[in-house]
């Protein structure tokens, strides 16, 4: 946690903290300047006035006419000691829609505003309670749904990405003393007493940023999951496969039936790895108006998909039309991650005249293969992707585009100084470099960004 | 609260107490013996066992590798001051659906049990912290869906039914008094000396228990809703004006298909009061299949419903069919409260030579008469059921039945002071009554009794 505080309280806001339904309890929060004189008010108990920060008191939530709203244990935080920085009450009430309701909107009547999503860990942004990188890590963490995903939100809410991007703000704050030192000392003079040193420091940074980035692949798999999608003849078995895939972890299982009778997404965990599977209809061309609109989408997943997964069933000759898909797959995969899979093995042709190179050949029916499969496609959606579990991972586009701007300002700055350029120059492509970094932590920033990052927060974050 | 506590600190049980979902924060209460020293094991921060109770500690929940599960504040209560009785803690934490299953998971692995359904409630209840109807009053309240329904819940929360019970059974235990101290002195002798007195304390309680037991009528409405089902011909208007009543509210309607295209349901609110809407297809016979199917759950919807709209369209002749209808309608409806209302008024035929008594004529497109129609449907809805804002409702079915059979016994014990029975009788059935009226308040219960009151609690609570 950063320790230069500057904390501002700014007027109070309140929402429901936890997630919306029926629960055995739910909190209100209510954050900002004399939040607690303002709560007292509304409180029928001790005078919260008078108690010490980080105490829990029992009693009721009452209206202006004095009628119990519920009962309730109130939270006290006191400035700077609270999640946002600021004066914080949190209010734990029963945990049914209608109660909740209730005691928030006699909390709004408190002169007290309703809070924007996200504007709880703004504030505590503001007020230097968290870098940004953190806040955006807590949204992370809430949405994560698997393990490598909360590890990698883990990761970055502890600072690490953070910590990072100050050794290259560091390097940078130097490399820049030194240009800077020459344009003071040695006006017209481009020519460098340490020229060299520079030039190294430099040049250790492009490959560090360099390293950093390449997690970005890996970190976009596992904060979003692996889309993979299952292409093959009608009955070649996705369907039975996907079940058997998904079948034992039922319970973190969520089906979204697809616009169109054609897709079906199914979310599913693999050894803390998420995966998106995507059944489609086939790729081949139809007439059929309802068929086409499905293979349409079938192709827009199979574009999008990071992983694809042709089943060719076993038991059946290799008919020439197929040859040509898998041909087709095969080429419009590219640099997708492609699984080549013989599905029931079982009741396989003896004379299978047309040998493919199989992958694996599994039978979902009688188990056969299916572990070997799922390790193969976790393998294959994370090989040459620098992917390393104990390892720091990009998972932000917008981190990611920062980064790339700022290797791009080092190695203008390097192309500068190989040419002979002033200082000038370089200090310019360096200060550049140093603003990128700035706005991953939040060094620099503008509302904009800011607005950005915190409407995808849920309300009473 | 009652004050006689005999806290027994039982097994440590664990649920996540918040709503299922993603939101800012969750809450997983860990109840029961050592529960403090238990989640300290898991806790990276202060050493719980040395603070406070109701403090609050931020640190981390790490599992057994050391690992980082997530940043959390702890809050502890020390028996026998918290909601069980017993020590407790309650872990806030990130509200995602996967980081709050880990931390569980964590928790879990301490050995400590998962919490069934209400289990913390039931503790509270066995260890003394509240009576059994203020218990369920904590579930009527987490499921209120109107604020009536939530005053109700309020009310039995605070221990108002519970009062009432006890002055009842007081009022028994007098008279046992009276009736075993003839006894003790005079055997064969049945004539008692205060038979007059006894007899008025006995007609006294019978009438009070029909007091209490007459709110239930409008009890069980405020609580479950009154169901309200919308006849009338194809286009006399029921989907309008069904959009029309709900439309202001629209945040708080819940739209539930039927399982039928013929019906759908709809909660509304209005003054405090819950309505289910429900419309209906028509119950005309039919051959045709799938509508004899909406016939045939429009027969059942009206027959279970506590008001019954009949729809006329002003715009239109009177059919004979459509009377024909009417009539079946209003004699089917028997006791259930009934409201005629013609509808577009806005183009109501200038000769409509078959006149009805109409209750309201409305305009639902001009929104002509719509308020009026408001009031006189909750006006219907509550006539004749005692019902009144301010005093006590009884709103559980388990209630009513052990009022009723509580009376039985005072009105079987006057019958037999009348007959000239001797003491043993009366006796006999004063002590039932006593029973009968202790499973309200939950001194007198069995397990059977219990687990099917706490089942129907979400787990957390």
């Amino acid at each position: 946690m950063n320790k230069e505080l500057k904390i501002i309280q700014k007027e109070p806001i309140a929402a429901i903290a936890t997630p919306v339904g029926e629960g055995g309890i739910a909190v209100i929060r209510v954050s900002g300047n004399e939040a607690i004189a303002k709560v007292n008010r509304a409180f029928d108990g001790k005078d919260l006035r008078d108690q010490k920060s980080h105490t829990v008191h029992f009693g009721n939530i009452i209206d202006q006419s004095g009628k119990v709203i519920d009962e309730v244990l109130v939270t006290l935080f006191h400035s700077p000691r609270s999640y946002t920085g600021e004066e914080t009450v949190e209010i734990s009430c029963h945990g049914g829609v209608l109660v909740t309701q209730q005691v928030l909107e006699t909390i709004l009547e408190l002169n007290i505003r309703s809070a924007e999503p996200g504007e709880f860990t703004q504030r505590a942004f503001l007020n230097g309670k968290m870098e940004l990188s953190q806040a955006e890590a807590v949204a992370d963490l809430i949405h994560a749904k698997s393990k490598k995903a909360l590890d990698a939100a883990h990761q970055q809410l502890e600072g690490r990405l953070g910590e990072h991007i100050k050794t290259f703000r560091q390097q940078i704050i130097d490399a820049t003393a030194m240009v800077e030192l020459e344009l003071d000392f040695i006006e017209e003079d481009v020519e460098f007493a340490n020229k060299e040193e520079l030039e190294e420091l430099l040049m250790d940074l492009d490959k560090e940023i360099d390293n950093l980035l390449s997690t970005y692949e890996a970190g976009r798999l596992v904060k979003h999951g692996v889309k993979t999608v299952f292409i093959g003849l009608p009955n070649a078995g996705k369907s039975t496969l996907l079940n058997t895939l998904v079948g034992k972890d039922r319970a973190i299982v969520t089906e979204i039936a697809g616009t169109t009778r054609d897709t079906i997404d199914v979310d599913w965990s693999y050894d803390g790895l998420l995966f998106k599977l995507i059944d489609t209809a086939g790729l081949r061309e139809t007439e059929d108006v309802i068929e086409a609109e499905g293979v349409r989408r079938s192709q827009k997943a199979f574009e999008e998909a990071d992983l694809a997964v042709y089943l060719k069933d076993l038991s059946k000759p290799f008919a020439p039309e197929e040859r040509e898909d898998l041909g087709g797959f095969q080429k419009k995969a590219g640099d997708t991650p492609f699984v080549l899979v013989g599905t029931k093995k079982d009741i396989e042709l003896e004379k299978e005249e047309e040998r493919l190179d199989y992958d694996l050949k599994i039978s979902a029916l009688e188990g056969e293969k299916i572990e070997e499969l799922k390790k193969l496609m976790k393998q294959r959606a994370l090989e040459n992707k620098h992917y390393d579990a104990s390892s720091l991972l990009v998972t932000s586009s917008r981190h990611r585009d920062a980064l790339l701007k700022a290797q791009e300002h080092v190695r203008s700055a390097l192309q500068a100084l190989d040419r002979g350029m002033t200082g000038d120059f370089l200090s310019i492509d360096l200060r550049a470099a140093l603003n990128e970094l700035g706005t991953i932590t939040g060094e620099i920033t503008n509302e904009d960004v800011l607005d950005s990052i915190f409407s995808r927060f849920c309300i009473g974050k």
